[in-house]
């Protein structure tokens, strides 16, 4: 069954919420509460808990414990996913560090620049030269890739993400990626949700 | 008339286009080649520019000044809009950084921490104690943020902006807001979208 994004991305924001109302002591919770938490109706929460075969009952709501372990095996959290980053500029750096994916099953293992300047293993995780990009991936079977260069030179850094046999990728340039199937891509449209945020100012 | 989020963004992604074709020499430009270059269909690069009362002709396609013209319009690029970020960490230095709002009409003007060690203006921007925020957006009448601090404390920063008069938000947590009437909030869930991409994993 094809299951939405947004479906998805709740799922993650319910986990999120139950990892927090865990930490507060709590054990038991109704979908109102978990609806709350995140701003949505308790329909919906029933709704996409159905949807993922993950049942609670009437009077007691859901249990917290079995509710996350059940949200981490659907969210594939047992596992740890590697993943590149191509280009270490601004956003590439950033995200060596961010620690959202470090506290997670993500795990970035290698970035890559053309810029000699940029290339060594000063920070956190390694920066090797473009050049090693696609053995790299072929080597270590990488699943997972992140695109963080100028748009000029993304087409071709996702081609050969592609033919190095790279199945996801999150894009933090402006450009929609031609000829991806069975690839799951992402874009992160930094400066188009600025573009869109400035179109809705009164 | 309540224009889509996805309409405006993808007006952003022809703005862009154009501007790449434009330095490629071209001067007039069909329906299709814009819809080829951005991957959608020449009826909805038509529909989108219906909308917002864009119109070319059959036989000659559109005119890439005028329409490049049109769009900046639209897009409210004659202005510049000031935007301030809430967290010098990871996410907020490259922000800072960021090429492709500077090369816009965004400036960021000032970041705001709570850690003493990051405040100063060693960086592009000056970074400010968390405390002067407040006063600063409503002296400077700033109508955008950027939310780049950790989960923990993303409500109350939230609060503190809406209260001093912001009206557009970028938000790098994984929270979502409450309270948030008359306000543009646009959120980028770095870590959801790629537990989205796992989940998607074959």
């Amino acid at each position: 069954m094809q299951v939405s994004k947004k479906s998805v991305v709740r799922l993650s924001h319910y986990r999120k919420a139950l990892l927090r109302l865990k930490e507060l002591g709590f054990s038991r919770i109704f979908s109102k509460t978990l609806a709350d938490e995140i701003g949505v109706t308790s329909a919906q929460v029933r709704k996409d808990f159905s949807i993922f075969g993950i049942s609670g009952n009437k009077r007691g709501g859901y249990k917290i414990n079995e509710l996350t372990e059940d949200l981490r095996r659907i969210l594939k959290k047992d596992n740890e996913y590697q993943i590149v980053i191509a280009g270490a500029g601004n956003i590439g750096r950033a995200l060596m560090n961010y620690e959202r994916f470090r506290e997670d099953n993500i795990r970035i293992v290698a970035a890559f620049d053309i810029d000699p300047t940029k290339i060594g293993d000063k920070l956190r995780v390694p920066v090797y030269p473009l050049t090693e990009m696609e053995e790299y991936i072929r080597k270590n079977k990488i699943p997972l890739g992140i695109i963080a260069v100028p748009d000029v030179a993304a087409q071709s850094i996702f081609d050969l993400m592609i033919r190095a046999g790279i199945k996801g990728i999150l894009n933090f340039t402006t450009i929609r990626f031609k000829g991806a199937e069975d690839v799951t891509i992402s874009n992160v449209y930094l400066q188009f949700e600025l573009e869109n945020i400035i179109y809705n100012l009164k």
